[in-house]
C-alpha cells in the first residue's frame, strides 16, 4: 500500500544509481525498503531521472499510523548489471504517465476524487488458494475415503440442482406478480384515458399515473436504500467483480435478496425504464451463496445454520457461478449464455467438472422456468417460454441476405456511437450523484422524481403526438388506449407506454409494419433514451438490458421503415421490419454494454434462431469496437466508478520492465512462529494488511528470518477471540478446529471486538498449526507480467516476494496489480496507474 | 523421469523412518535423491510399509546411461513432525494402488504394455511461460512503444482473419471435390445395379464397387501411413492434447496437412464409414500454425519463411486455438461451439482478448464457408449452408413436449450403453492393432480390406433385404437404385448406402416416414455400427462424428417408428420421426464421444433451433453419465492408448498428502552460471531432461548452489551449435539474438548434430544471458494439488523444487503430475498411478 511518486525530471538533478543494492546480498539489508531502479538510457533522448523518496498520500481505511517514507526508488533489472541493458524506454513512458496523473490530481485536489482513476482501498480480494495448515489437513483426514469423495461430489451436484430450481421459482414468481399487477395498473390508466378523452378530464389519468408511479417507486427506493444499497441497479457489475475475485461484503446476503427481488417488482410497477432480467443474475447468486453456506442470516440478526462444509471462498464462488448462470438462464432462457456469463470472468478457475455443474444448474433453471411460466400461462407441458424475455415470436421465417450486411454494419456503427453517448451521459450523471446526491433521502426523492417524470412524459407524448393506427398489436392482451383516435383505431404510442418495458420491446419487435409511425418512434426513442440514462444508477433495483434493447428496437424499426420506403417495390421488406428492430436492439445493447461472448450467445439464444446468429454476432462486434473507441462499456464504467480492483485477463502491455520488487508493498509486517499476543494485537490494530508472513525466529537478524508461512488477519482475530494462547513455555489450554474458523465465514471479526487483559497481553501464541506453511512466493526479480499471471491464474490474495535467501521482503496484493490499467481510447493503447483511495 | 516403485509390504519388514532428512538441512545433502515418506498410521489397521529402493524400469528415449537407483522413499509431510500428524490414510490407499498396478504389470510382463495404464515418455510439454532472459528483454525493447503494441495487436487479428478464411476455403474445396466425385461414383454403381438386376449380372456392380473402394482407400491409407501417420483418424484427440499443452512433433506440419486433407477425400471416396468433419479441426490447426509461424516447410526440405515474431509455443498455441475453432466452425457451421471447443481445453489460458480473436476467426470461417458453399450450390448470397453438415432442414416446426422427455431419457440410456460398447470394442481392436498390426503394409492392407468389406456388405444388404419404397427421398439429387423393385419404387437401402455418410445421415433425419422400413433400419444399424468400430483407428484420415450420428439417427428413427405404431391415432408422430432420429443421433454421439459443453453447443447450433436445445442437452448429459459409468469416451480412450500425458482440470482427489518432494524428479542435473562446454555436452548426451536449473557457483558446496535460473535443452543445443563459448577468462567472440533461437523453432536440434573439437570442449560457456533468471519455484512442502494448480494454471513445462535455502533439489514435469489419473468406473472414484514407458 506504499505508493511511489516519480519526481519531475525538470526539477531534479539527474543521477543514475545502480550500485545501490545487490539482491544476492546475504542478509537482505534493504529488504525493508522498496527498490525501484529507474535507469533511463533511451536512444535519442538521454534524459535521466533521479527518483526521490516521497511520502504517501493515501490513507488506508482504519489506518492510524503515519505513512512511512519510501526511500530511493530504483528499477532493479539485473542484479549484476554487467550484461546487456539499455532497455528501459517503458520507464520513461510510465513516468510520464505518473506525472500526467499527478498533475491532474493536483488540479482536482485530493478532496475531489477522479472517480475513474482510482481504486477504493476497502475492496479486498477473495482467497481462492487453500490454506493448507495443520488444521486443514486434519479436517481433510475425515474426507479421505472414496465414499466421502463421491458424497461430496454428489452433494455439489445436488446443491446446484436446488440453486437452479430456486432461481426458476423466483423468476416465475416475479413474472407472475409483475405481469398481473402491471396489467391491472395499465388497464386502470387506460380506462380513465378513454373515459376522459371524451369528457375532457385528462388530468385524471395523468395524476393517477404519476401518483401510482411516485408511491410505488418511493417504496422501492426506500427498500433498497435502507436495507442494502448494494441491491441498487442490476447487480451485474458487482457479480462480475465478485467472480473476478473481489470480496464485496453484504452483496450475497438475505437483506440484499429482499431488496433486490421486492425492489425490482416495485421498480417496474413504478413505471421506471428498467427490466427485471439483470437483477436475476444477482438474485440467483444470492440464492446460490445461501445454499452453499447452508445458513441464512435474517435481517433481525437471527441465523439458521444447516451445514458448514462449503464455507470458504473457493466453494462459495463455484456455487455463485452456478447461481449467476441460473439467473441469466432463467431471465433469458439462455442456458449456454448463462454458463458463459459465469465462466468468462472466472475463467482462470474454469474446469470441466465445474462447467458441467454450472451448465446443469442453468439448464435446470431454464427448464423449470419454462415449466412454471407455461403453467402460469395455462399449459405446463407446452414449454414455450424458457425465459422471462424472448425475441422468438417472429411469425415469418427470419432469413438474412448478404445484401443486407452493409445496412446492418451501418446500424452497428450507430449503435456503437449512441451506446457511447449513453455511457458518457450516464457517467457524468453518476459522478454528479456521487458528489451531490449522497444523502439517502435525496436518493429516494430522485427515484420518485424519475418515476413521476416518466409518467408525465409518456402521458404528454400520447396526448401530444396522437398517431392513430388500426393494426391490431401483436400481443392480444396488450392494453390499447384510443385517447383521441376514432373507434376502431388506437393511439400507437399507447401500446408502447401502457405496458412494462418488456411489453414495449415485444411490441417494437413483433407489431405489424404500420403499427408505429415514424413520428411516434422518434419521440419514443428520444424520451426512452433520456429516461434510460437517468434511470440507470438510481437507488432502485433495476436492469438495463430491456431499456437498451427497447431503444435499439425502436430506431431499428425506424431504419426498417426507411428501407421499406426506399424500396417500395419489395413488399417483403415491410414484413422484415421486425428483423431490423432485432438488429437495432442488438446494436444498441452492444454499444452500451460492450458485449462479451456470453452476451452474444444470450441474444442468439433469446432469438431462438441460429441462422440469425451470424449477423447478430457481426453487429455486436462492430458496435463494441465503435463504442470502445470512445469510452468503456456501461458495466466497466460502473466498476471503475466504484473503484473495484478487477484484474484484467492479461497484464497490461509495456509493463515487462516492472519487477515484483517495484510493485510490492514494503516494508513488511511479519510475525515469528511463536509471537507475543501483545505484538499481534498491536499489529492488527495499527496495520491494515490482511496477510502477514510468518518468519523463522533467527536471533542474529531480528525481523528478517526465512519465510515459514503466511497467516491471515481473519485467522489471527479468531485465535485472539478464542484465546488460543498461553504463558511462554506452556501448552495452550484448548484446541481449535477448522469449524471454529468457518463459523466466522464470511462475516469476520473486527479488532475492536477483541478484549484482552493485561496479563493475556504477555502471553505467547504458537502460530504453527494455523499459518499456511507453503504460500506462493516469487523472487524480487520476477517481472510484472509473470507475477500477474501467477496472481490471476491461481486466484491469489497475497503473493509474498522473497529475496535470494528466502527472506520475505514484500507482499503483492490485488490492488498493486489492478492499479495498472490499460485504456484503448481512440484506438491507441495507453496505460494509467490508478490511485488507491479510501472512497 | 526417475520413477519409484513401492515394495510389497508383505515381503518387506516394516519400519518407520521419519528422522532421515530434515528439509531445512542447510546444505541440502539429500537433494540428489528423491524423498518420499511413507508413514502409515491408519486407525484400525496398523500396517506399516518400509519402502525400499528399486531400480528404474523405463528407459528414456535416447537414454543410454543406466538408470540410477532411487533410494529410500519417504513421505515428508511436516518438516519438524512435532505437531498434529496421523493423517496419512491416503498413503495407504495409494500404496495399495501401487501394489495393484505392480501385480498386474507383473502378470502382463513389461514387454506387453497395458496401453491405458501408462504414459509415453517421448511426449514433452509445451512451454507456455516466457523465458525472460536478457535476450528476450533486449528483443522486447524494440516493441516497447504504443505503435508496436497496436501493430502487434492488429497483426494478431489479421492472422486470425486469414486463418478463418483459409479454413473456409479448404472446407469448401473438400466439399466440392467430395460431393462431385462421390456423386459420380454412386451414379456409376447405381447404373450398373439397375442394368444388371434385369440382366442377372449383379457381380458387375459388386466388383466395380469393391474395386473402386479398394484402390481409392489403398491410396488414402498409403498417403497417411508414409507421409505422416499422425494424420490418421480425426486428429481431435491430438488437437485436444496439443491445446492441453503437449508437444506433438509433426502434428502441425505441411506433410500432415497434405495427408490429412487429401486423405480425407480419399477415405470418403473409398467408401469408408467416416466423415470429413472431424479432420477439419486438425486441418484448421495446421493452417493456423502455418500462418502463425510465417513459414512453410515443404516435404522436400525446402522452406519458405516470412516472419518469425510469433515463433514461440505461447503465440502459436493461441493461433492454433483459433484454427481448431475455425475448423469446427466451418465443419458444423457452429462458431460458438467451435470457440468453446478450443477454449475448454486451453481454459487456464483463456483471456477475453484471445477469446474474441478465436471467436472472430471462427465467425469468419463460418461466414466464408457459408458464402462459398452457397456459391457452389448456385446462389452466393443465399447463405443457407454455414457448415459442411447441418441438421436443420426439417420441413416442420420442431417442438417438443414435456410428455416426450421420458422417451428421450430412455433413448439417452440406450445411447450411453451402445456408446460404451462402441468404445470398448474399438479399444480392444486398437490394442490388437498396436500389438499385431504394427507394420506399415499391414495397416494399408487392413484399410483396403475394410473398404472392400464395406462395399460387399452394403451390396449384400441391398440385394438381400430388398425393401422397396415409393416415397421420394428428401434430397432431390439422391442416387436411388431400383435393383429388384418395381418401376416407381426404389430400394430403400440404396439411399443410405449409395451416398456419402453425410448423405446417409441427412436421409435418416429428413426422409419421409415410410422411406425406411424397420428391417432395413435394423440391418443398417448393425452393419454400420460394426463398420464404424472397425473403421475408427485405421491408418486413414477419417472423422467419427458422422458415423456416430448416422448410427444414432437410424435407431432413433426406429424408436420413432415404434412410437408412431404404438399410437396410430396420432398422425403427427409420423411427421415427428425425424425428431426421434435427431435425438437418437445426439444420444449416440454423447455415448461415444462423451460430450463436453462444446459438443453440446455444436449440435444445438447444427440443429439451428434452440427450442430443441434443451432436450438435446438433457440427452447428451444422460448418455454421457451412462457411458462414463462403464468406460471413458472414445477420444479419451485414444489419448490414454497413445500415452499422452494430458493434465486434467483439477488435481485428483485423495492426493492432498503428497508433497512436491514426493513427485519431483531427483537427483537433479544442474549447471553453473559459467559452465565448461564439455560438461554441457556430456550432460545433454547422457540426460534426457529438457530443462536444467542453473545454480550459483559456490566452491564450498559444489553442485548445490542457490538457484539462479533455468536453461532449456533447446537453448543449450543452439548455443553449442552456434559455438557461443570461449577459453576461460575471455569474452565470447560473437553475439547471438533471440532470432537465432526462433530459427530453430519448432524443429529443434539433436545432440548428434553438434560437432565440437577437443579444444572447444575445454572452453567455457557463460549461460547468464540465456537462462530464464526467474523460473517458477515451489518449496518441497508444497502439496500436490497446489503444485498441480500452479502447473496447470500457468502452462508450465518445468517447475523447480527448492529447499528452504533456495537450493534446487528437484524438478517437476508434466508427466509427474499426469501420472496420477482418476477413473470413476462404475460410479466410484479411483486413482491410478500410471507407468511412464518408452512406447
Amino acid at each position: 500500500m506504499a505508493s511511489a511518486r516519480l519526481a519531475d525530471p525538470d526539477t531534479t538533478e539527474s543521477t543514475n544509481d545502480i550500485s545501490g543494492t545487490k539482491s544476492n546480498d546475504k542478509h537482505g539489508k534493504d529488504t525493508r525498503y522498496r527498490k525501484v531502479k529507474d535507469e533511463i538510457k533511451q536512444v535519442g533522448s538521454e534524459s535521466k531521472f533521479h527518483v526521490t523518496p516521497v511520502s504517501e498520500e493515501e490513507h488506508e481505511l482504519n489506518n492510524t499510523v503515519p505513512a512511512r517514507p519510501t526511500p530511493e526508488l530504483k528499477f532493479d533489472i539485473d542484479d549484476e548489471a554487467d550484461t546487456l541493458s539499455n532497455h528501459n524506454s517503458i520507464t520513461a513512458l510510465l513516468s510520464s504517465k505518473f506525472r500526467d496523473i499527478q498533475k491532474r490530481l493536483k488540479q482536482y485536489g485530493i478532496e475531489s476524487p477522479r472517480f475513474r482513476k482510482r481504486l477504493v482501498s476497502r475492496w479486498e480480494s477473495m482467497n481462492y488458494d487453500v490454506c493448507e495448515n495443520v488444521l486443514y489437513l486434519k479436517d481433510q483426514e475425515k474426507y479421505k475415503s472414496k465414499k466421502w469423495v463421491t458424497l461430496r461430489w454428489l452433494s455439489k451436484w445436488l446443491v446446484m440442482f436446488f440453486i437452479g430450481l430456486g432461481t426458476a421459482l423466483l423468476a416465475a414468481t416475479i413474472y407472475y406478480v409483475v405481469e398481473k399487477l402491471a396489467h391491472y395498473k395499465f388497464e386502470l390508466i387506460q380506462h380513465y384515458f378513454d373515459e376522459c378523452a371524451k369528457n375532457n378530464c385528462l388530468y385524471q389519468p395523468a395524476l393517477l399515473w404519476m401518483g401510482i408511479n411516485l408511491v410505488v417507486t418511493l417504496a422501492g427506493a426506500s427498500l433498497v436504500t435502507f436495507l442494502q444499497p448494494l441491491a441498487a441497479g442490476s447487480g451485474i457489475p458487482y457479480i462480475k467483480s465478485y467472480l473476478n475475485g473481489i470480496k464485496i461484503p453484504g452483496l450475497l446476503t438475505f437483506r440484499a435478496f429482499v431488496a433486490k427481488t421486492v425492489g425490482v417488482v416495485l421498480s417496474i410497477l413504478g413505471g421506471l425504464a428498467c427490466g427485471k432480467e439483470g437483477p436475476m443474475a444477482h438474485s440467483g447468486s444470492i440464492i446460490a451463496a445461501g445454499f452453499g453456506r447452508g445458513r441464512i442470516n435474517f435481517c433481525n440478526g437471527k441465523t439458521l445454520s444447516f451445514y458448514s462444509v462449503f464455507r470458504n471462498d473457493h466453494e462459495i464462488r463455484d456455487f455463485v457461478a452456478g447461481g449467476a448462470a441460473s439467473g441469466v438462464s432463467s431471465a433469458f432462457g439462455a442456458p449456454i449464455g448463462g454458463t458463459l456469463f459465469s465462466l468468462e470472468e472466472a475463467a482462470s478457475f474454469w474446469n470441466q467438472d465445474l462447467t458441467w455443474r454450472v451448465f446443469f444448474s442453468s439448464m435446470v433453471a431454464c427448464f423449470a422456468t419454462n415449466f412454471l411460466i407455461s403453467a402460469i400461462n395455462g399449459d405446463p407441458t407446452k414449454l414455450a417460454d424458457p425465459g422471462l424475455v424472448r425475441f422468438n415470436a417472429f411469425k415469418f421465417d427470419l432469413k438474412f441476405d448478404l445484401i443486407e450486411i452493409p445496412v446492418f454494419i451501418f446500424m452497428a456503427v450507430i449503435g456503437g456511437l449512441t451506446g457511447a453517448l449513453f455511457v458518457v451521459m450516464n457517467y457524468k450523471l453518476t459522478v454528479f450523484r456521487k458528489r451531490y446526491l449522497d444523502k439517502n433521502w435525496i436518493k429516494i426523492i430522485e427515484a420518485g422524481l424519475v418515476a413521476v417524470v416518466s409518467a408525465a412524459v409518456a402521458f404528454g407524448l400520447m396526448v401530444g403526438v396522437n398517431e392513430c393506427t388500426d393494426k391490431a398489436p401483436f400481443d392480444s392482451h396488450a392494453v390499447t388506449a384510443s385517447v383521441y383516435c376514432s373507434d376502431k383505431k388506437h393511439n400507437s404510442l399507447s401500446t408502447l407506454f401502457l405496458t412494462t418495458p418488456e411489453g414495449c420491446l415485444k411490441a417494437l419487435l413483433h407489431d405489424p409494419f404500420e403499427s408505429h409511425g415514424p413520428v411516434s418512434l422518434v419521440a419514443f426513442i428520444l424520451v426512452f433514451f433520456l429516461l434510460g440514462v437517468w434511470t440507470y444508477g438510481l437507488s432502485v433495483s433495476s436492469g438495463v438490458f430491456i431499456p437498451c434493447l427497447a431503444i435499439g428496437a425502436a430506431w431499428g424499426r425506424l431504419v426498417g421503415i426507411g428501407v421499406a420506403n426506399m424500396m417500395p417495390e419489395n413488399p417483403n421488406l415491410q414484413l422484415d421490419v421486425g428483423k431490423f428492430a432485432l438488429i437495432g436492439a442488438a446494436c444498441q445493447l452492444g454499444g452500451i454494454l460492450r458485449t462479451t461472448i456470453s452476451l452474444t450467445v444470450i441474444i442468439v439464444e433469446c432469438t431462438d434462431d441460429i441462422s440469425f446468429g451470424l449477423p447478430i454476432m457481426i453487429v455486436l462486434m462492430i458496435s463494441k469496437w465503435v463504442g470502445d473507441f470512445i469510452t468503456t462499456g456501461l458495466y466497466d464504467m460502473n466498476v471503475e466508478v466504484m473503484g473495484l480492483p478487477t484484474l484484467p485477463f492479461e497484464c497490461p502491455p509495456l509493463c515487462d520492465d516492472l519487477r515484483a520488487s517495484d510493485v510490492m508493498n514494503a516494508p513488511l509486517a511479519t510475525f515469528k512462529t511463536k509471537e507475543k499476543v501483545e505484538n499481534i494485537y498491536r499489529m492488527l490494530k495499527e496495520e491494515t494488511f490482511c496477510g502477514f508472513p510468518v518468519i523463522e525466529d533467527d536471533p542474529r537478524t531480528p525481523g528478517k528470518g526465512k519465510l515459514k508461512g503466511l497467516i491471515l488477519r481473519n485467522q489471527l482475530l479468531v485465535l485472539l477471540k478464542k484465546k488460543i494462547f498461553c504463558p511462554e513455555g506452556q501448552v495452550p489450554p484448548r484446541n481449535i478446529t477448522i469449524k471454529d474458523f468457518r463459523d466466522f465465514y464470511p462475516v469476520y471479526l473486527k479488532v475492536s471486538e477483541i478484549e484482552l487483559s493485561e496479563e493475556e497481553m504477555t502471553y505467547v501464541m504458537d502460530l504453527k498449526p494455523y499459518y499456511n506453511p507453503s504460500p506462493y512466493t516469487v523472487e524480487q526479480k520476477f517481472s510484472l507480467p509473470r507475477v500477474f499471471n501467477l496472481f490471476r491464474g491461481l486466484g491469489l490474495r497475497h503473493l509474498i516476494v522473497t529475496d535470494e535467501n528466502n527472506v520475505p521482503v514484500g507482499i503483492v496484493t490485488r490492488k498493486d496489480l489492478a492499479k495498472f490499467r490499460v485504456g484503448s481510447k481512440r484506438g491507441l493503447v495507453k496505460i494509467e496507474q490508478l490511485k488507491i483511495q479510501d472512497k
